[in-house]
């Protein structure tokens, strides 16, 4: 059982580990060793006190360097669930569970919104996760929405399962080869089906499909668990960066406006401590 | 007339102004050249992101590096009042005055708790600013408490006017030489008086006065003007560092705990925004 979960592995999550680990907090975390893709693909940052303008990539591997030092890991699964029990929360990871005591959701504000019917059919034909479900699909036809290059190893595992994959790629130099796969162009607007996701929308044709997975870089927090507040897409918290359930905290984007590295990794640190003062 | 006047050059002052120049916004910045004394004192900081295990003095200088690269100027004054006139705020340094629309206040907490009496007596007999009130004291004896040795210039300056001059030092290395300047030791527990401050009180003597400067970084902002709501002696913020004053926002350790680097940094950039969106 760990103290803390951090979810998510932008500048919220990489404060609100450095400051747990100093806090002597055990917690696990759950995120991308390749840290916030956006932070990464960043022309310039100007204002982040103590890095002058740096590129995305450098601030990027700055928090590595930092981490790394830090003798923090992280844990490159996906969380798809989160369960509340008594004085602890369950996390899915597929079909693996870890507890924690409390959690830290730093899940940054997805570029690509739910498309219609995604959490409607979520747990019927739509999954977020490839490794968890992915055996669901043994021979079938499947849609895969895929964020970010990284995520493409989780593609090529379903390309070995499915029998039939339509890829829609939303990043550059795509590098799939197996003979299986179709890259379609195009944003898919809605999912449609009846009781399962039959069918993925595009503007001027569908695709009929017995699946549809959204590889992204995390789930939206509604998706992994019910009764969050929220307001105008954003999770609702209060000055200690807590939110309506009691031992959940939110950092970062998540959270609102502005959407900026400075204000991420202050709201992490700020969450550190409410969770530090939580435990206590 | 300044689209903002930010008071305080800690991490929250710091990232304030980084931001303001980004979104372009027109401002004037009181604080110290050699920025936050508390930064610089810091032996080792081990969870801002981006910069590892840094020293205060290594933070301070990756600080003034890239505020010298953004061309940000820092005025080197004392606020002792702000007044609000229609649609700005008016701010007194000494008998100088600005004006800015709006009104960032990252003054830090005072490491040293008012004493007793400091705000009753202040303008009668208590001063925060040796050029501003020294030359009231000409000729007659005071007491000047001062909380760091770069305001040592402003205790040789007060001694060139006064006959007698009762140094209180709160650090270390004191390199005043003046004779007509005596160094008391121990900590000031009241300031005495009837129409004005009179007899400076330790715990087994008193000082006989005609007046107490109390040199500090910054003035405490229930000082600075009235009618500012805190709560347990923090200036109360909403989640985007707005005050319960129209147009003045607050930012770093004045708005409460955690005392930490990257939560300052965070609010002084949201408040940087609020302030945009505030003059738009």
């Amino acid at each position: 059982m760990y103290g803390c979960a951090i979810i998510g592995s932008g500048a919220a999550g990489v404060s609100a580990a450095l400051t747990l680990k100093a806090l002597n907090v055990s917690f696990i975390w759950f995120g991308s060793r390749a840290l916030s893709q956006k932070i990464r693909s960043a022309e310039n940052i100007a204002n982040y006190p103590g890095l002058a303008n740096v590129s995305g990539a450098e601030m990027s591997r700055a928090f590595s360097a930092q981490i790394d030092g830090a003798e923090i890991q992280i844990t490159e699964k996906t969380v798809t669930g989160i369960y509340p029990s008594v004085g602890k929360y369950t996390l899915l990871c597929g079909d693996e569970l870890f507890e924690a005591k409390t959690v830290i959701l730093a899940t940054g504000v997805e570029a690509v919104k739910p498309i219609r019917g995604e959490l409607e059919f979520l747990g019927r034909g739509v999954s977020y996760c490839a490794t968890c479900d992915g055996a669901l699909y043994r021979g079938k036809e499947i849609a895969v929405l895929c964020t970010q290059k990284e995520l493409e190893r989780e593609v090529r595992f379903l390309a070995s399962l499915a029998r039939k994959v339509y890829l829609i790629p939303l990043y550059k130099n795509v590098e799939i080869t197996e003979p299986n796969v179709e890259t379609v162009k195009g944003m898919p607007l809605e999912i449609q089906g009846k009781e399962r996701a039959e069918r993925l929308v595009f503007r001027d044709s569908a695709l009929e499909i017995d699946g549809v997975f959204l590889l992204k870089a995390a789930a939206p927090p509604s998706a992994m668990f019910s009764g969050l507040e929220t307001e105008g897409g954003h999770i609702r918290v209060n000055r200690d960066m807590q939110t309506n359930m009691k031992g959940i905290f939110a950092a970062g984007d998540c959270t609102g406006k502005p959407y900026q590295y400075a204000k991420a990794a202050g709201e992490g640190n700020v969450a550190a401590h409410s969770v530090y003062h939580f435990l206590q």
